[in-house]
C-alpha cells in the first residue's frame, strides 16, 4: 500500500478521552473512531489487525477440529426465557422490539441460539462429537464503556460451542480447546496464562481464563512465577489424542494461577514465597466446560449407544477477538507508539522514502516495493511529502515492527538500512538483503 | 474435510416454508436455519459459500484501489438527524434505545456513519480521491421477510463510498466502481445487468442497479438483447484511467436496460422488435452518484485548491452479499439440486467412495483426498457409510461442480471417474489425471 493512496488519519495531539495506553494510541495511529459511547468504527489500520486476528483464530479452531458456521447477531427472546437466561442476564442485555411487537435481543453469547440448531440437525451420538465455533459481533450494554475496544459494547468474539456424549469426552473438548488457546496467543505474540476462573452467568463448575499480564488489566491475578516459564512453541500435537491434550491442560493448569474470583489465600501459600506473585490481567478467553446445563433446559438431546435419549455435554470457549488488540498493544508498546508482534502486524514492513521526488530515490523505492508486494512481505510504503521526522514518528507510532529507510547517501553506496522497531537498532545493507531478511523473519508467520 | 466430521444436516424432504427453489434448496443441502422471521443461522456450508463470496468482493474492491474498514452494526439516531433521514426511514429502520434511554438503530445503510468519518479526518483536497467500503450485517425490519435470505431482514453488505472534489472525478468513481461490479459478478459465475433504476431513499440522480435475470426476481425489467452478450471476461484494466472506465461505462450502460421504476415505453419502442425483451431480475447491486446531499446535510468539505471549504461530491456503491447466494442459486439449479459456480463452490470437489471400509478403496480414498488437499483442491470427501445412491444425491443436492467417484471396480483397472455437476458427464481416468484436470479448472479461479 502506497501512504499517499491509503487513508492513515493520526493524530498529533493525545485525545483527552482515553485512560489507558492501548486506546490512546488506538486513536493516535488512526485505528479506531467512536461513533457512540462504546461502539467504534474500525479504519483501515485498525481494520487489517483485526483482520489478522480473527485469521489466526480460525486457523488455529480449523487445526484443532473445529467447525466454522455463523449466527446472526439479533436473537428471539423465546429462546432465551426456555433456557431462564432472558431475565437473569439483566440490563447488560441489549433488548429490542421489532415493527411487529416481538422481544428481540442483541446476543451478548450463543448458547441458547446454538443449542437450538444442535436439537434440530442431531439425533443420534453417531453425529458426535461436535464442535462449532463463529466470530461475530455481540453486544453488551455497559454502564460505562471505557477503555476503548477493551471494554466496548458492540465488540468482536469467537464464541465456540462442544457437543459431546459424556462428560469425558466434554472434557477432552475442554483441553483441546486450552491447547488451541495457546497455540492461538503465542502466534499473536501474547503470553495468556490459563487461570481458575468463576463461572459467571454461564454456570458450571470446570473454566479457565486466559489472561495477559498487564498493569491496566481489570482483574487482580495470583501465581506461581513459574507459570510465566511455560510456551507451547511449535510442538506439534494431534487434537484427537486425549492423553496428549490433558498433558498440555495439566503442563498449564497445575501451578498455582487464579484471578481474584477464584483466590484461595491458603493455598496461594504453598507456594515457595520467592514464586508468589501478585499482579494485574486483561482477560483474553475463556473456556466452560458445563455439562447438561444447556442441553437439560432446551432438551438437547440424542440417542445414546444404548438406544435411550441421552442429554448432551457442552462446554463453551471464548475468544475476545477485538478487545486482542487492546491487549496486545498494552503489552507492547513504548513511548513512541505501538509496537506490534510479527504475527499480527497490519503491515509486514514500512518504507521511508527520505528524498521524495528525487528520482533515484523515488525509483529505487519503486523496486522495493514492487519486491516485498511479490514476496508477500505487505509494505506500506511511506511516498507522501513529509519530512523524514514525520515520517518516522508516524511509522514508530503505528509501529511495524520493520522498516526499510532508502535516502540518497545510503544508495549511492548501494544500502538501505533495515530498522527494528522492538530494538530501535537498524542495520545497512543492500536492498535484496534486507528484502532476505524479512523473508527470513517471515517465513515463521504465515 | 471428511463428512463424517462435518456438520452437514441436509434435509430429505422439502420444507414447506420455502416459496422459491433458492430458498428449498439452501434449507435441504444445510446451508442456512431460520432463528426468527427473516433472521438466519449460516449453516457450514452455507458460511462456506458466503466466505467465499465476501472474499472476492474484498479482492475486486481492493483492485479497484477501494480501501476496507468497518463500521459497527448500531449506530447513533443523532447523526441520522442531522441528515434528515431518521424520520424519513420509516419503519423499516429497526430502533433501539439503550439502558440509559439514548435512541439508537441498528444500520441500513452508512452514508451518515462513513461521512462523519471523512468530515473529521479529511481536511484537504490533497487527500482526494478516497472510496472507503466495508462489509458488515444490515438490518431492514421487513414487514413480510421471505424467500430465505434474499429478502431476510438481518442481511450481509458491502456498502463503499466515494469522496471527491468534484463531479467529474465523482463520476470517474461511478464508472470505476461499475467496472469493478462487473469483475465481481462473473468471478461468481454470474450474468449481472446494469439496468438504470430509480434512487429512491438514497437521493442523487445517477444511478445503475445490477439485475441478475431469474424467473423468481422481484423486479420487471426491459432491455435490449444484445446486453445479454456482453462479457467483461479476463481483460486487463487501470482503475485510475479515466477514459478506460469511461469506455466500459459506454460499452455496458449505451444500450436500453431498465428496471420498471425508470422503463420508458418510448424509449423502449426505438429497439429493434427482435431484440426487445421483458423479463424478471433478481438485484444483486446498485451504484448511485448523489453529488453533494450528505456532505451539505452533515457539513463535510474540504479545502480545495483555491483554499476555499468545497463540499465533497459522494456516491454510494452495494453489493448484497447474502442475497448473492440466493441469487446464484436461482441462476444455476436443476431438479436435483444447486450447481456451484466454481469461483463460489464451498468445496471444490466431492470424493465418493463407494465401498466405504473396503480397505484398497479407502487408501485410494486417502490418497485422492491427500492429494487434494496438499493442491489447494479443497475436497469434501464423503467417508461415511451411507449406500452409493445416498452419498450422490447429497453431492448433487448440495452442488459441488465436480465428484470424483471411486469404487472397486474401477480402480482393478486403476480408473476413477470425474464427473461434471453441470453436464453430468462421467469420464474414467486415472486418479492423477482427475487431479490434473481439477488443477487446470481451477487455475482460472483463484
Amino acid at each position: 500500500m502506497r501512504l499517499s493512496r491509503y487513508f492513515l488519519p493520526v493524530l498529533k495531539e493525545t485525545p483527552a478521552e482515553a485512560q489507558i495506553v492501548s486506546h490512546r494510541l488506538m486513536l493516535r495511529a488512526g485505528m479506531i473512531k467512536q461513533s457512540s459511547a462504546g461502539i467504534y468504527s474500525w479504519l483501515p489500520l485498525g481494520y487489517r489487525v483485526l483482520r489478522r486476528i480473527e485469521q489466526i483464530v480460525h486457523e488455529e479452531q480449523q487445526r484443532a477440529g473445529h467447525i466454522p458456521m455463523l449466527m446472526p447477531t439479533l436473537q428471539s427472546a423465546d429462546l432465551w426465557r426456555e433456557s431462564g437466561r432472558y431475565d437473569a442476564f439483566g440490563p447488560e442485555m441489549l433488548r429490542i422490539t421489532d415493527r411487529h411487537d416481538r422481544e428481540m435481543l442483541y446476543g451478548p453469547t450463543n448458547e441458547e441460539l446454538i443449542t437450538d440448531i444442535v436439537r434440530a440437525n442431531v439425533g443420534s451420538y453417531k453425529q458426535l462429537p461436535l464442535t462449532l465455533y463463529h466470530i461475530q459481533w455481540k453486544f453488551r450494554d455497559e454502564v460505562r464503556p471505557r477503555f476503548g475496544v477493551m471494554r466496548g459494547r458492540e465488540f468482536l468474539m469467537k464464541d465456540g460451542y462442544n457437543f459431546d456424549l459424556t462428560r469425558e469426552d466434554a472434557l477432552h473438548a475442554y483441553n483441546r480447546h486450552l491447547v488451541s488457546y495457546l497455540r492461538t496467543y503465542e502466534r499473536m505474540g501474547l503470553q495468556a496464562i490459563p487461570m481458575r476462573a468463576d463461572s459467571g452467568a454461564m454456570g458450571g463448575d470446570d473454566t479457565h481464563e486466559f489472561l495477559v499480564l498487564a498493569e491496566t488489566g481489570e482483574s487482580e491475578v495470583f501465581y506461581d512465577a513459574e507459570v510465566t516459564e511455560l510456551s507451547f512453541g511449535d510442538r506439534e500435537i494431534d487434537y484427537d489424542d486425549v492423553a496428549e491434550c490433558a498433558g498440555v491442560m495439566e503442563e498449564f493448569t497445575s501451578r498455582y494461577a487464579r484471578t481474584d474470583e477464584t483466590h484461595d489465600a491458603a493455598l496461594f501459600e504453598k507456594v515457595p514465597e520467592e514464586r508468589r506473585r501478585t499482579a494485574r490481567g486483561i482477560e483474553v478467553g475463556q473456556i466452560f466446560y458445563f455439562g447438561t446445563k444447556y442441553s437439560d433446559a432446551l432438551g438437547a438431546t440424542v440417542q445414546g449407544p444404548d438406544g435411550k435419549p441421552t442429554a448432551l455435554h457442552m462446554g463453551s470457549h471464548g475468544i475476545g477477538v477485538s478487545r486482542l488488540l487492546g491487549a496486545i498493544i498494552e503489552a507492547s508498546h513504548d513511548d513512541k507508539g505501538i509496537i506490534w508482534p510479527e504475527g499480527v502486524t497490519p503491515f509486514r514492513v514500512g518504507i521511508v522514502n527520505l528524498k521524495q521526488g528525487d528520482s533515484a530515490t523515488d525509483s529505487a523505492c519503486d523496486g522495493i516495493y514492487a519486491q516485498c508486494v511479490a514476496e508477500g512481505l505487505d509494505p506500506l510504503y511511506d511516498d507522501t511529502k513529509e519530512r523524514a521526522g514525520g515520517k518516522f514518528a508516524t511509522m514508530d507510532l503505528i509501529g511495524l515492527p520493520w522498516r526499510i529507510t532508502v535516502g540518497p547517501r545510503g544508495l549511492a553506496a548501494g544500502k538501505v538500512e533495515l530498522t527494528s522497531r522492538r530494538s530501535g537498532e537498524s542495520v545497512e545493507m543492500a536492498p535484496e538483503e534486507a528484502i532476505a531478511k524479512l523473508r527470513e523473519i517471515y517465513a515463521s508467520h504465515p
